[in-house]
């Protein structure tokens, strides 16, 4: 019998405990976390087998997925080297910067326990249990840091097999590089924007609420949890720092074109980022 | 009978001739477009009368709508007024800056035509007529600015009632900051992320393709149509440069706080914006 573990069942955690479930049914699946509102849901949704409130019981597992706000994971990783755990355990966990997870995770690794770095790219700005789902993550690209054995990546692989996304081995550096671009970069764009926005029209009639689905559609992502953003600005300071200075060396390039009228940069760039944005657009749901 | 003549079947003008029909079906709603497919798609579905080629039939409508990029509206401003219109005629657009064309409709008003500015602020990065809707801007504010006596504007929004708009009286300048803050700087903000983000990642693997959701949604504008958005930057420069240069500052301010780990400046400055976010929320569709 296979026995799971789950540290954190807000939208991520709960929703591999149902992919592991919906998966393979005959699989024990238990949780840690001290919202009770999460646990209650789960157990009622039959999601999850058993609350656990003893990391102590870590010992029995076959599988431990860490699925909290990265300063969390390295904590939790810490506690866990203290711990004896099954030699076969895969430990595992879905932190959104990769490296110093990996750094921390010497400490299990050194003593024979198998860490494998992982990273869903999915999401959503709702959180808790009840917003997780079983296709939260399908066709998107799940992102696996390993140095260990190969086996053990295949097994975790095996477990996660209802999720239905693009497994896809990537380095610690690269991953933090590319997410730093693609995921945290556009989370500083959009608070700001609504940050500012709001700061400018204060006072104004009709103000920021005029907005139409353009400002909204740009700054959904503003409504992400502030806590888990700020963390993720110091975990992940070094690549954020080089590709929004990147960001800022471009948008003072197109504002001097704006300045200057130079019409034809402004449409070069403009048509370029269309036919990019364009080609994105496998299964996108249109939104108003 | 009232006769009613569009320029430009494109998503704008498409929806404005069917929620004029769906108000009013005994209205005659004629329409220019050199664009045969729009003009055949408009006659089939029944919401245009007749295709008119020659400006001259102006001088029959009673209404005249321009629904074409700025440039245009301000060229077709111009002719116009070359043209013996009936004294009755209100004549407005829905461009999405208004000072310019304000000032080219004094040409209008100094010969005793009536103009009224327009601005409906929804619409989609979708172009053409078959894209258009009875509803698309069903709750959205649709700006008026007018320098005219009251009866007219009366007509026009008469006229448009099965819009079910928000009219909001504003003048040209307050318009251009608004759509300068709430519109123009986002798609500046898209369109460079895109840009930046494709050079970027240039040749990493799986690079831009992984983008999930977050990404999808704040750079969907980016597939606006260069073209008219060129115009834009033109045409409500001073505007653009100004929010735009409010916006670099907020964010060099934000860079910085990351830079020296000010983590306090940073959760404010998330939390404030996630919570304007949240009050944005009306009737919005979440998307993936």
């Amino acid at each position: 019998m296979t026995t799971v573990l789950i540290k954190g069942l807000g939208l991520i955690g709960s929703s591999l405990a149902r992919i592991i479930k919906q998966g393979h049914s005959d699989v024990t699946v238990w949780a840690i976390d001290p919202n009770q509102d999460n646990i209650a849901f789960a157990r009622q949704q039959g999601f999850i087998d058993q609350a656990i409130t003893d990391w102590q019981a870590a010992s029995q597992a076959d599988f431990i997925f860490l699925a909290t706000p990265v300063s969390q994971i390295i904590e939790d990783i810490h506690q866990l080297a203290q711990l004896s755990l099954k030699s076969s355990v895969v430990v595992t966990d879905v932190g959104s910067t990769k490296q110093t997870i990996m750094d921390a995770a010497q400490e299990l690794t050194a003593k024979g326990i198998d860490f494998v770095g992982g990273h869903p790219m999915a999401g959503s700005h709702l959180t808790g249990a009840q917003a997780g789902q079983v296709d939260l993550f399908k066709d998107a690209f799940y992102f696996l840091i390993s140095t260990i054995k190969g086996d053990d990546t295949q097994r975790l692989q095996s477990l996660l097999s209802a999720a239905q996304v693009i497994w896809t081995p990537i380095s610690a550096a690269d991953h933090d590089k590319l997410v730093a671009q693609i995921s945290h970069l556009p989370h500083i764009l959009a608070y700001t924007l609504v940050y500012q926005t709001a700061h400018t029209l204060a006072g104004h009639h009709p103000g920021i609420q005029a907005a139409a689905g353009g400002f909204k559609s740009t700054t959904r992502i503003a409504q992400a949890d502030p806590t888990m953003w700020t963390a993720i600005m110091q975990n992940n300071q070094t690549d954020i720092l080089q590709q929004l200075d990147e960001y800022l060396a471009d948008l003072q390039m197109v504002r001097d074109a704006i300045d200057k009228g130079d019409l034809a940069t402004l449409k070069n760039l403009f048509s370029e980022a269309a036919m990019v944005r364009q080609s994105l657009n496998r299964g996108e749901i249109a939104c108003k």
